[in-house]
């Protein structure tokens, strides 16, 4: 059979969104991920966006969709139609019984500490802190849904492994 | 400050997995990633291991590190020591209640339909075969713990975008 696995692309990781407007801020303008598109689907009355980092974004359609399904480091947020119009509507983190499983997604940062200095002043909400626990190279914030954000400095940049 | 978000890097995605052996035969000898490292935590009796798409990993521990912690796409997994030798204990996959959430991890095919049918042959279980469903493009494949794996032509190889 034609197709190698080692060939394969860790594409994407999709989790689910009560309020995609609180969500995009923090992916946008909190973590500097950029939307490539989003995929409305009125028959099952859900959106999908997808998010990377990249320096820029291709013009037309087919070249975002191109884009987003090609590369590793996409983050998938599917969005219910009418979840974020619910005061007690909440997705499960995969951090605590019941529904413990999926852990966090991980961003590495230029430099951990400005990083976090900043994040304090967009009181962004913190799971752990730089200061916490015993770790403290890492630090874990909350995303509006409570999904876990692990912080971690690159080591391309400070060239030290983070543990 | 001295950080610009938009060079941060989205790193990796952490799942909890009860027996590590069986997850990593499906991640590396069915979807052809391989073992960067792993990390030991005796105090915490808990191992990481870090996987990706690589051609090659570095030989030394600290270059393994940082080849882990600097670029997209790696998958870590998270054994909690002991929980493979419970046969009532699971984790939760993200798409039922109670713990709906995390959806599911997408890889992307050089060949889909070789692929698919490399995986029957495999015997890997399918959540949603090619031809289930409306869509005819996609698949979703389970691993060992029930987590979704969505397969996705690759548009780079075939020159059509999935969607």
């Amino acid at each position: 059979m034609s197709t190698d696995p080692s060939k394969y692309v860790f594409n994407h990781t999709m989790i689910r969104v009560k309020d995609p407007k609180a969500t995009l801020a923090f992916y946008e303008n909190v973590l500097g991920m950029k939307l490539i598109t989003k995929l409305d689907n009125d028959a099952g009355k859900f959106t999908l966006y997808f998010l990377a980092y990249a320096d820029s974004i291709p013009d037309t359609e087919e070249e975002k969709k191109k884009f987003a399904f090609s590369r590793p480091g996409v983050l998938e947020l599917t969005h219910n139609w009418g979840t974020e119009n619910d005061a007690d509507f909440a997705y499960a983190n995969g951090n605590k019984e019941p529904g413990r499983g999926f852990g966090h997604i991980a961003v590495l940062v230029d430099d951990i500490q400005a990083a976090c200095d900043r994040f304090e002043e967009l009181k962004v909400n913190f799971v752990k802190r730089l200061t916490d626990g015993k770790m403290k190279n890492i630090a874990f914030l909350s995303d509006p849904d409570g999904y876990w954000v692990e912080i971690i400095q690159n080591p391309l940049v400070s060239g030290a492994a983070p543990v």
